[in-house]
């Protein structure tokens, strides 16, 4: 795979065409809104459910743009088939103001080491809380700062703690605990509706594992009222967090692993 | 003034040339800082305290760079002079990562009708917080939206309120207001600390102002409490604000004014 080209506004350029000029206004302000998508099988996982996301993000934020759907889904074909991109995770872009951009450009597939899920991964703790939380924007500074903190204490994954207490989401993840077989995460209106969180709260039905809708809280876990962690995101599906905050969760992470074995079958459906 | 030419990591490029590629991690994070600097008469005002502040921002968020003071301060005689730039707003921007990106560009110098001084210009009120308020990162999602938000009232500025209901700074200003004739203004802490702003503290000072290093409370400009209110930034000196919130705070403005002329005086000596 060669990643030699990109999309831009509805054209496929090469990659290194894939530029925006500092002197736009909203490049300056990170005026923009994204998704990932993971490609399979050289089909994109779940597109529908991401354009809907990533319109949504404008609408939210007031971003206006001229870009539909069905030309997002054919540059994306396009795309896929002028590189024969088999496997990858695919980033779209776009940046409002008065010249809106559509970028399309991929990676080579986020994918982790199975001990990851056998193991559980060590997750860090940071205070604060995004902004505009339901929409995927540019504005990452903190999700980023939080992210190389946790990487300096060796961490895999950095969990926000909001003023109150609550921990609402990782930094590129969902967040979830399992209290008295009850399985908690944040209400939709605190979080980004992740595409593959929806799969996971589906998932959890089907097991008949009770949902509560109510982010853990960081004195519950020091409290080792959770007795099982996990996150979410559509790279990592459901993984579980092994340590967190330097408290431990080791385990057989059963309930996590069932999820993460339904979540990867419903991919499947989609492809 | 044709604007032909920016600076990118020392070089004078071809303004066309000072691009990104958006497949660049950090430009995908907002992960940068940056400075407004005024041109007049061909020299950069305060540039000091900018380049100061600027690498103060980098080691705030812990971005890495190779930059060096005397270099940004070349790039930026050498871009005046090629261009022969007699008065501009020149932004200074830094990218980090793991090829740390310097780019010096310009646009027409910001300045603001003598009637927005005589009359005052409203503001609006806008939700929020910055996070890291110290540093000034691309992180400017909210300060965009509360403008936009404001631009949408026919506000010239809006200023954000914390959850504890202090109106800490404006979207691209800081904010005073004058109770019993003392002036009243964030504490260092939550605030960027404007360089116009340390000029205005210090113009206070020479009138004999007695200033309280405390936020208005919003609460308070409803009670009327403050009778004076206004703005600072690089471009504006110190602007003051007719109606805020949609109360009037119409008059002379003559602390305002007396202070905006002494920093205007102070500017001078920079040049």
């Amino acid at each position: 795979m060669f990643k030699e080209h990109a999309v831009k506004n509805g054209d496929i350029v090469k990659v290194e065409d894939a530029v925006v000029n500092v002197t736009y206004r909203e490049v300056q302000f990170s005026f923009s809104v994204y998704e990932s998508i993971s490609i399979v099988n050289k089909r994109a996982i779940f597109l529908e459910d991401h354009i809907t996301r990533l319109f949504n993000s404008c609408v939210g934020i007031r971003l206006r743009h001229p870009f539909r759907r069905s030309q997002i889904k054919q540059s994306i074909i396009d795309l896929i088939k002028i590189d024969n991109v088999e496997k990858a995770t695919m980033r779209i872009l776009i940046i409002g103001g008065s010249s809106p951009q559509l970028f399309i450009t991929y990676t080579d597939k986020l994918s982790y080491p199975q001990s990851y899920y056998n193991q559980g991964v060590s997750a860090s703790i940071y205070e604060g809380e995004r902004i505009f939380p339901k929409f995927k924007t540019s504005n990452l500074l903190l999700s980023y700062i939080a992210l190389e903190d946790a990487k300096t204490r060796g961490c895999f994954e950095a969990i926000l703690v909001n003023p109150d207490g609550y921990l609402l989401e990782g930094t590129r993840s969902n967040f979830y605990g399992f209290k008295n077989n009850k399985l908690y995460t944040a209400q939709n209106e605190k979080v980004l509706e992740g595409i593959t969180r929806t799969r996971i709260l589906e998932a959890a039905e089907d097991l008949g594992i009770e949902v509560v809708m109510r982010a853990p809280l960081l004195k519950e876990i020091r409290n080792k009222a959770f007795d099982e962690l996990f996150i979410s995101s559509t790279s990592m599906a459901a993984m579980p967090v092994r340590e967190l905050d330097e408290i431990s969760f080791e385990g057989n992470y059963n309930r996590t692993l069932s999820l993460m074995k339904i979540v990867r079958e419903k991919e499947k459906y989609d492809r």
